[in-house]
């Protein structure tokens, strides 16, 4: 009997298209009909349009979560009890493009050298460079490592912190999480790159952000969940030597009536980071698929307990 | 009998205060007096300072110039007879900064979603990686060397293409500058960063840029004599899928009037790409002095025949 795949995402034809190219044995596709949801043993699905059908998921042995995030699946009634597996390790050369696009784009004064240029204006600038800054990454996962071996090709030094301080050889040093308020004094650059989880919600508040140094910047490509945005944008209007480049929030969209939208020194994106590529996540999908029929370990198995 | 140092730069107190600070043995700091002009062994000048003065430069033994491109010191009318030194290999960093803030401002839309973001406007746009793309860099010095290696971190190929084509280990391939018309096709980033010799003025016309494959960028960080801007200009006029990055220009400043400072493709600055902090060069200043008074052979020396 055939393995049932039912696609959940914004892109359901291009997967469709993806998928059948590469001819996986004993694989059929199946659309969303209540009959074919209770039937399908294997969904590729976005968490937020996973877990309202999980209720009538009367099949499901296995979950391939197109993002990386799944804490949608993470706050239903009855925990997940099939496997879930999410996307790893392909967002750290994205979120690399991401967060040192635009830090070299504050570095480098582009903004001002672009109002010159509307001026027709030729004057030098004040200089910066990242050479001999230090960025702070909370979370060393392949996302945080890959900043971290970023910030080195810059020239800066950088430190991690993980929920455990375990050692990582992308870093120069590595802390638990419990020394970060003694950490981000040092940070020109802080980045959060952590997964939602209970303990990391609101970590980050108006008081951690304010031992900030001198011109810092602080990057959220994390989740939403993890910044008290009201007292991050009461500490931008205090301190204008500080940006903030934000890409995730809380509630999403970003309400248009929030005030953080205009203010001058907040970079607000809708979230695009680090989008998943359907050819990448189908490459993660035809490998878990291949250990699946043949009951090994998946791949990017999500601990359900710790929630990443 | 001690050296005299005579100083010759925009920045003479701070390289002042710097020399002095490390103490070198037998050394004199002079100022610009014509007696001293005259009995000053060695000088620390930024060439177009030093030019004029090169005819009663009696004792001039060496010269180190205080940036990388020595051109204005190739243009006398009697040759050089002092050794020449510049400074090398400390601006590959900055370039990298500036070419992949650049770049990467362009492929991440930075300017679109700062408009939405102006119009508090959350919308997802097409997206662009860097991964896969290629970068042809003219110069392979340790400047074209360091874009390399950061193309390379972010997942691109990095081809270089050199007077006579010698492989390099930064490089995927290296070719004689013979090839560049066949390899501009398949360049997605061409970066200009080649010395001004009498080789390379005008060696980038628009005939050439013509053959760039859609949606290219030109980056110019070497010499602004390499481009023929008009003909840049009018490409850039006809073809709105490319970008220029501008740093450098044959005449400098670039004239208020030129219609390019309003070319919604262009993105001029002035002359700020990688700037010789002086830091830099007087640790460079203070080997080179170490090794003209023991009579070895200085480092970062210029032929002067070839003119970098």
């Amino acid at each position: 009997m055939p393995h049932k795949l039912l696609l959940l995402t914004r892109e359901n034809a291009i997967y469709h298209q993806l998928i059948t190219a590469l001819a996986l044995p004993e694989l059929e596709i199946v659309d969303e009909q209540p009959a074919h949801v209770a039937e399908a043993d294997i969904w590729l699905a976005e968490p937020a349009m996973a877990a309202p059908l999980i209720p009538v998921a009367h099949s499901l042995k296995w979950l391939q979560s197109t993002f990386a995030g799944v804490d949608k699946l993470m706050q239903l009634k009855r925990p997940l009890t099939c496997q879930l597996t999410n996307v790893k390790g392909v967002f750290g050369p994205l979120m690399s493009e991401y967060v040192f696009g635009y830090l070299l784009s504050i570095y480098r004064q582009q903004r001002e050298y672009a109002a010159q240029q509307a001026e027709r204006r030729w004057q030098e600038g004040r200089y910066c460079t990242l050479q001999g800054k230090t960025l702070l990454v909370l979370g060393t996962g392949s996302i945080g490592s890959h900043l971290a071996q970023t910030a080195h090709h810059f020239g800066m030094s950088a430190i991690g912190v993980s929920r455990r301080g375990r050692p990582n050889a992308h870093f120069d040093a590595v802390y638990d999480i419990s020394q970060l308020t003694k950490l981000v004094c040092r940070a020109d650059v802080l980045v959060n790159a952590l997964p939602h989880t209970p303990q990391t919600v609101h970590l980050i508040d108006g008081e951690l952000l304010a031992q900030l140094p001198r011109h810092a910047s602080f990057f959220n490509v994390g989740r939403g969940s993890a910044v008290k945005l009201d007292e991050l944008y009461q500490l931008l209007q205090q301190r204008a030597d500080l940006t903030a480049v934000l890409d995730v929030f809380e509630q999403e969209p970003l309400s248009a009536e929030h005030l953080i939208w205009q203010q001058a020194n907040a970079i607000i994106t809708p979230h695009i980071a680090a989008p998943s590529f359907p050819e990448q996540v189908v490459q993660i999908f035809a490998e878990n698929y291949q250990y699946f029929c043949q009951g090994q370990p998946l791949v990017n198995l999500v601990d359900v307990n710790a929630g990443y």
